[in-house]
C-alpha cells in the first residue's frame, strides 16, 4: 500500500477496493460489513419479517452544480439508490452538512431545495441532519453525507452470491453521462449539446422490476464511481464470469465525443441514475420489457451474461470478434466525480 | 440573516440554531424531523413495538488527536450517544470518511483502529461506510460522518415536551471537558495537567439510568456543541423555566484555568461523555444513585429544576445570591470542536 492517501483511494477502482479490503473491513470486521454490499442488511428485536438496510455516502463532487443535477440531488439519489438495488424500499435519510466559511447562503438554499424536491420525488423523508462549518480553506465549499434506511421484504436476498452461469445482464439506458457532464462543466467545454447528468432516484422503477419478476433478479448495483466495468468485476469476484457485448452497451454520442478529447472511456465512467440487473435467463424479456417501460429505463438493453468460463473476469466482445479482458479501474480516472 | 456561512452556524448556538430553523427544517419539513431531536423517531411496517431512531454527525475535530481521544473515538461515541439520549439502545453504524490526498495512512489507520476500538467497547458494529477522496487542500486531512440505528422500546419517549416544573435536572459529571482539552492541544498550551477530553459512550450509563428509574426520565441531551447552557435553553424553549445553582455544577479547576486563559465560558464549553437529565422530582435520588454508581457518572450532581418562571429562559443563581439569565451561546466560540 502507499503510505499516504492517493485521489485513487476515491476512485471506486482497484485502490479504493484495496483500502476497503485492507483496512475498513478488517478493523471493522463483523458479518455484516462482511458481505460489503451497497446497503448493510440487518434484522431488529422486534421487526416480524424483512430486514432494515442502512447505507452511507458522502458527497464531494466538483462543480457543485452541473448539467442536470447538484451535489444535493446526487445525495438524494446516490443514497436513495444504494438501498434500492439490494432491494430495499427506501424511508428515511439522514443528511450531514459540512460547510466551508464563507459560503454563499444562496447556494446552500439552492442544494437545499435541491434536496427536498429530489427526496419528495422519491417518496422519502430527510428526517435527522447536522451541520459542521471549518474555516476557509479547510474545506471546498460544500460536502454533504447522506445515509438511508430502508425495508428488504422477507424473502428478497439480492447478491452477486446467486449469479449463475447463463444469468443475463441488463443495464436501464446509457453509461457515462453523468461522468461526461460533469467533466464537461468541470473543464469549461462547451459542445451545445444536450449532454446531462442521469442522476435520479431509481426505486420506482425497481421497485416495478421487482414486483414483475419475483424471485428471478439474481441481484443489482448502480454502477457509480468506477462504472460499469468496475460493477461487473465485483461481481465476477464472486467467483463467475461475466461476458459483456460492447455493441449492446448504451454510450451517447456525446459521450463518446468528451471521452475521446479527455482521453477517458465510457465504460469506466460514473453514472447516478443507471442500474446493473442480473436476471434468471427465463426471465430476461419481461425484465427488459418493464425496464424499457419506465421512463428511466426507454433504453434499457440486455449487455451480457454470466458464463462459467474464465470466473473472476470480465470479458468484453468486441465488434470485431475479439475478446479481451476488461479489469478494475486502476488510477483515478475522474476525482471529485460524485 | 447573514449572506454568506458563518464559522458561528456551525457553533451549535444562536446562527445555528436559525440555520436548522430557517432553513432544513422548513424545507425538509416533516413530522419525524419537526421533532429536532438529537435523533429521528419512526416506526417501520412489520416492526410490532417500539421505534427505530436514526441520527447523524459530521466530525471536523481539528487537531486530530487530542488528550482523551481522537476523531475516531468522538465520531462512534457522538452518535452512540445521540442515540442514547432518545432511550435508543444503539446497534449499528455508518462510517463515511472524507480524506484530503496527502493523508498518512498512519493517520488513518490510527483512526480506524480507534473507531474500530470504540464500536467494540460500546457493543456497537460498524456494518457500512463510504470513502471519498479530495486533493491537496480542498479538505484539512480527515472528516467523518458517523449514522447510526438503535431501537427505542415501546413507551419510550423522552422529549422536552414532558418537562414539569419541579423536575429536577442532573448531569453526570464536570463540564467542559472536552472543549479545553482539545483547546489546550490546538493552542499548544501546557499545564502538565490531567486535563483531558471526556470523550465516552454513555450507552451503558444511560441504559441503567433508564433500567433503575422506568418512566421518571422526561427526556435527556448530551451538551456537545453550545454546552451545558445551549441545551438547557433548548430545553426552557419547550415552554419551561430552568433555574440551574452555579455552585451545583461540576467544573474541573483545570478547566476554570484554560476558560480564564482563552477568555472563555466552561458553562458554554463542548462536552463528549456528559449527558443532562431531567427526572421527575421523586427519582432524584435514585436517579443521583444510579449515576454516582456507574464509571462515567462518578461526579454526578443535581444542578438545577424547571420552574414554572420565567418560561423559555434560564436563570443562573450564583453564590452572591444574584440571578442572571443565560441565554444561548451568541458568536463562535470554539469552532471545530467535534
Amino acid at each position: 500500500m502507499s503510505e499516504t492517501i492517493l485521489l485513487a483511494h476515491g476512485s471506486g477502482g482497484e485502490l479504493s477496493h484495496e483500502l476497503v479490503r485492507d483496512l475498513f473491513a478488517r478493523r471493522f470486521a463483523n458479518p455484516i460489513l462482511d458481505e460489503l454490499g451497497d446497503a448493510a442488511l440487518f434484522g431488529v428485536a422486534g421487526l416480524s419479517s424483512g430486514r432494515l438496510a442502512l447505507t452511507t455516502d458522502s458527497y464531494v463532487v466538483q462543480p457543485l452544480f452541473f448539467p442536470g443535477g447538484d451535489i444535493g440531488k446526487l445525495a438524494v439519489c446516490g443514497t436513495v439508490n444504494d438501498l434500492a438495488v439490494v432491494g430495499a424500499t427506501p424511508c428515511h435519510l439522514s443528511a450531514g452538512f459540512i460547510l466551508e466559511e464563507g459560503l454563499p447562503l444562496e447556494t446552500l438554499e439552492q442544494v437545499v431545495n435541491s434536496m427536498a424536491e429530489t427526496a419528495c420525488a422519491a417518496g422519502v423523508d430527510i428526517v435527522t441532519g447536522d451541520t459542521k462549518v471549518v474555516e476557509r480553506g479547510a474545506a471546498d465549499g460544500l460536502f454533504i453525507n447522506t445515509a438511508g434506511v430502508g425495508l428488504v421484504p422477507a424473502g428478497v436476498h439480492l447478491t452477486p452470491a446467486n449469479l449463475r452461469p447463463g444469468d443475463r445482464i441488463l443495464i436501464n439506458g446509457s453509461v457515462g453521462d453523468h461522468g461526461m457532464a460533469v467533466m464537461m462543466q468541470r473543464e469549461g467545454l462547451k459542445f451545445g449539446s444536450s449532454l446531462v447528468s442521469d442522476c435520479a432516484s431509481l426505486n420506482e422503477l425497481i421497485a416495478a422490476l421487482l414486483k414483475a419478476v419475483p424471485g428471478a433478479v439474481r441481484c443489482m448495483r448502480d454502477p457509480t464511481r468506477g462504472g460499469l466495468v468496475t460493477t461487473l468485476n465485483e461481481w465476477a469476484d464472486a467467483g463467475v464470469g461475466i461476458a459483456v457485448e460492447e455493441t449492446a452497451i448504451p454510450v451517447r454520442e456525446e459521450v463518446r465525443a468528451v471521452c475521446e478529447i479527455l482521453g477517458l472511456d465510457p465504460l469506466y465512467a460514473a453514472n447516478e441514475g443507471k442500474v446493473v440487473v442480473a436476471v434468471t435467463p427465463e426471465a430476461v424479456d419481461e425484465a427488459l420489457a418493464v425496464l424499457q417501460a419506465h421512463p428511466l429505463g426507454r433504453e434499457a438493453a440486455v449487455i451480457g451474461q454470466v458464463t462459467a468460463e474464465h470466473p473472476g473476469r470480465v470479458a468484453l466482445h468486441t465488434p470485431l470478434g475479439t475478446r479481451r479482458v476488461i479489469g478494475m479501474l486502476v488510477g483515478a480516472q475522474l476525482p471529485r466525480i460524485c
